[in-house]
């Protein structure tokens, strides 16, 4: 095994060239069968074995500062940098990350779970070289898909003015997560066929070459011609000279040999280049190679031979309850339209794109354009539901303020993944959204306790024609409630109070009733006789029930799987300081100040205290507590 | 004067055209007389005059939707569309928006005040109007600078894969607000001076047309090409046409005849067209076309003839002792760099733009990627200072998240325009910024009393190490006070008592700070004695001084010049429940949960009821409750 000589880059640069291709087999056969027990992003990284070979064969990580956009196709690189021993413990608590992670290697050097940063990166690194006299290379790895989204754009249009030395290398697989979409992507694939271009080209080449041979004025003409030959002829890759990079490609990206001479020739040039590379994801397994769309992110564990993947089995993800329930409410209302931002499979909006193809919009890698899209489909009389995980949503802030909501347009928001979210870690967790949606004038804000009223709330969403209007829930399976049989309308900032007690009050939403209801249930034990409360608007509160609960004095936690600094509970306190009720003793357990690693969302929970055992506990103390003091 | 005659765009199509060059110019006149009067954005308005008079002739508004990216071009078309009466009322509270208010007219389709939003706008309305079996034209008006906005990008890629009926209107006249950048811009100025591509292309047509009577295998050849030419040449426009739009100019933005000419042909291709129309800002009044700068937007009055415009007196701005400070901390520290998104001007870098050109980096309207590129500056060593209005950095929310904060980076935000901002109105408050930032894992976030305050915090964020920190600052003067000989390190977290009081206490921030002060004077007639404290870290905030007040018992009040949900006044509720310090009594004076329409910030405080006198009754009455209940 070549591969168990490799505990860093400059063991690979021991090996001959003719050698490299031998690894590259070793490391898909890794891959292949230690994600078959951990999961993980497995048809990203099988396309980009040997582009990683040959970035580390050529350069000196990490002097030179390889970066990887949207880390999750850096397995290859972190098997290269040390860490192959560790893949077991693969997006695991305490294990190894799926993405990018500096405390984990010198030669990881720049973070990202969100796509298109890797530009920016790339550029504020060089510059950062070349004011400290600084002599490395630069060289940003970024994906067709990541290519559309528009902070790599405005990077790529920064990039062409600085005219610094620095390397894109465009791994074009033709794919995001799910199927590209959108002009730049059809662009590469008139690249890719090499239809139009090439082929004119030479013949145009040709014909010049026989040209000067009829002398005259049409010789000096064809002279000239030839000399601004660079600026009439429309090249592969156009599009990138036009923005001021050299462009080389398009180059096989699983042949080692002519990756690594693409790299030299584009050495050479002074200024920005981009190395065109076509892969294939999934490459090298075969299942992955035919539905690379499902192999993009596993979650279970797979049998090698035969493919199939194995599901944690459960009730249906609430995923799945909003793309099933928006299929049923679409047939009654033709305004109603789906906009994704390259999320179509992971938003559960497959369904829905086969039923009502005209009425689906994948925008791409997009969530800014999506939201204002969305905004401007709402004036003209549509009902967008603008489909969005709470992390990517983030993307979108200024969208939501300045467009949707300032503006009070009907657009609904369906944030899916909102909360903790598990083995995708720090740079995904849903935990934001409630602090940067709040503050928002016009919005409604909802969560669900269970599948059945998420349910609801999408229906009542859709009915609400008032503004903007979100329901955010969670990477979860639902709770294995049956479904009512008609749809039910929510009164708009209406709580519900789902178990009565007298000795102290909880606040929650979401999972966290269910949690809520355990902790009562524990505090009963305790003689603590427990009121629950399902607070699922967010904002507007239920201010008649507020004012209720403060009047009786309970002691109340506010449970909120939500960063604990502006969110909910805090929106709790700002209303009683509001009325003057401000005896009301309010405790709020949510996520707290800081960025929570890769682990089980049941993990993660316990690492926060978000748990039934931990609210008892601390309701506890708070009640005793305000017991002793009113002694 | 046709210009009287002229009450909506019905009576603009009565005017044969021939008379359109009059009106036009009689626009000009109005639009310099009124604006020398109330301010306003005056070169853009003048580069657009033909524009929107042959946008007006040439479709039917409001059926047709005529969409103004960063609305504050919209004064022709206000001027066309009955409003013409109201400009002595411009931006003034109650009076003319300076921007798109759907509220003023049925001829106003899309409200922006941030830039690049038009694009997503438009095929939002086509989609709309297409999926309703509607017809009619959306039309998109958005200039060179607002195109290199991530989010225009990502609409356009969108657009040139959706290849519906739309129209780009690029309106190029070289510049956004201040010159622009980026590798776009150069794109366009290859166009505009037609150097390369036109004199060539007309070669090769001279060529091929000569080569058929060469015969043979060259002639077949030849043939083939002439198929393939449009493939083949680089036309004016490609980036364009790579991107699905066809392309129509450039065309001279002030032929009002050419520009019809050019609306009639690009209405008869099928899918999206781009017209690319050439304008010179501050047309036809000769100060503003030799410094549309300047005239980009004035806020004083000016004298017609000698284009001298009137500023208010009055101590330094606070942006102009950010950039004086900026500048002397820059030539003690050669690792401080300064990064703008198009704002250099408006940021106060100018000088330090002069003293340290390699040192500035101007990204174009990017804030997503000025933020990113920030803080791969830093990693790599750098002391980046981004510098960005409150409003503006809304769109780089996610970059401060996931980039910076997640990553820990050394960051300066040298936030400007926090807090109400005036005649620009809805679209520009910077009263969001503290609740979207302060739930951020690892920031930090301080506000000056005044400017000298400023130098130090600028010194003390410049000398922090320890990750992200912002200072922000308002859209004002400062206080007149002195600046101290040395600079001093600000312990972070440290808050300042800045009046003694034993009945009650007022906690501020920036201006905020004087108001609290002339409150305190206030209710000392009345014979309260009221503490101030200048609560200048919004995070961290001092927890042992507020420990110490909690221990006090005083009512408190918080005053902030931010929004009321989710501010620092939360902070300071949240702070107090964490503690279980229940029984603090806290009052929350902010802004209000909807958005705040354009008037002078005097007005707007007034509005909003952050005065010394609301302040001083809010909190007297406060007392006096707290004092009723004790008894």
């Amino acid at each position: 095994m070549l591969l168990e000589k490799i505990a860093s880059p400059a063991d690979l640069k021991k090996l001959a060239p003719a050698e490299l291709p031998v690894l590259a087999a070793e490391i898909r056969q890794f891959l292949i069968e230690k994600l078959s027990v951990t999961g993980g992003h497995l048809s990203p990284n099988l396309g980009v074995v040997e582009l990683t070979l040959a970035l580390h064969y050529c350069y000196n990580s990490p002097k030179d500062k390889i970066i990887f956009d949207v880390g999750h196709q850096s397995y290859v690189h972190k098997i290269l940098t040390g860490r192959k021993d560790r893949f077991d413990t693969l997006r695991q608590k305490g294990g190894l990350c799926g993405f990018i992670k500096r405390s984990e290697s010198e030669h990881d050097v720049w973070e990202a779970g969100h796509s298109s940063t890797s530009l920016s990166a790339a550029i504020g690194m060089a510059i950062a070289r070349d004011l400290q006299g600084a002599n490395y290379k630069v060289i940003a790895v970024i994906g067709d898909g990541a290519l559309t989204g528009g902070m790599a754009l405005e990077a790529l249009n920064h990039i062409g003015h600085e005219k610094r030395n620095l390397m894109v290398v465009l791994n074009d697989n033709e794919m995001s997560i799910a199927p590209n979409v959108g002009a730049i992507h059809n662009y590469l694939g008139r690249i890719r066929s090499g239809k139009t271009y090439r082929k004119a080209k030479d013949e145009l080449d040709w014909l010049l070459r026989r040209v000067p041979a009829i002398g005259g004025r049409l010789a000096a003409t064809a002279e000239r011609l030839k000399d601004s030959l660079k600026y009439l002829i429309a090249p592969d890759g156009v599009l990138f000279e036009e923005f001021g990079l050299k462009y080389f490609g398009p180059v096989d990206g699983h042949d080692i040999g002519k990756l690594i001479e693409a790299f030299r020739q584009a050495d050479k040039v002074d200024g920005p280049v981009l190395v065109h590379v076509l892969t294939t994801k999934g490459k090298g397994y075969k299942p992955a190679e035919r539905d690379s769309h499902k192999w993009h992110g596993i979650s279970g564990t797979y049998k090698i031979e035969s493919g199939q993947v194995i599901k944690p089995v459960g009730p249906p993800m609430y995923t799945e309850v909003f793309g099933s329930t928006l299929v049923e409410l679409a047939r009654m209302d033709e305004r109603i339209v789906a906009v994704t931002p390259a999320m179509p499979s992971g938003s559960g909006l497959l369904s829905f794109a086969e039923e009502f193809p005209d009425r689906m919009f994948d925008v791409g890698i997009a969530e800014q354009h999506a939201a204002t899209m969305c905004g401007a489909m709402a004036m003209e009389g549509l009902k967008p539901v603008f489909a969005v995980y709470s992390t990517f949503l983030q993307r979108a802030y200024d969208q939501v303020v300045h467009d949707i909501c300032r503006q009070n347009l009907n657009v609904v928001f369906a944030i899916d993944r909102a909360g903790l979210v598990g083995a995708d870690g720090e740079t995904h967790q849903g935990v934001f959204d409630i602090a940067f949606l709040r503050h928002i004038p016009n919005m409604v804000i909802m969560m669900p306790k269970d599948e059945n009223e998420l349910r609801h709330m999408l229906y009542t969403a859709l009915k609400y024609d008032d503004g903007p209007i979100a329901v955010r829930y969670p990477r979860d399976h639902g709770l294995g409630v049956p479904f009512d049989p008609e749809f039910k309308l929510i009164p708009i900032g209406r709580w519900e109070i789902v178990r009565e007690g007298d000795a102290a009050v909880i606040l929650a939403m979401g999972p966290m009733v269910q949690t809520a209801l355990e902790a009562a249930e524990l505090l009963k034990r305790d003689g603590l006789s427990v009121k629950v409360v399902n607070a699922r608007f967010l904002k507007p509160m239920d201010v008649a029930m507020l004012r209720q609960l403060g009047a009786e004095r309970l002691p109340m936690l506010v449970l909120e799987e939500g960063c604990e600094l502006g969110g909910f509970g805090g929106a709790v306190l700002e209303f009683f300081a509001r009325e003057g009720m401000h005896h009301v003793p309010v405790r709020i357990l949510g996520v707290p100040d800081r960025f929570i690693e890769h682990a089980t969302i049941k993990e993660q929970r316990q690492m926060v205290g978000l748990t039934a055992e931990n609210a008892a506990a601390q309701l506890k103390s708070f009640v005793l507590r305000r017991m002793q003091r009113a002694k």
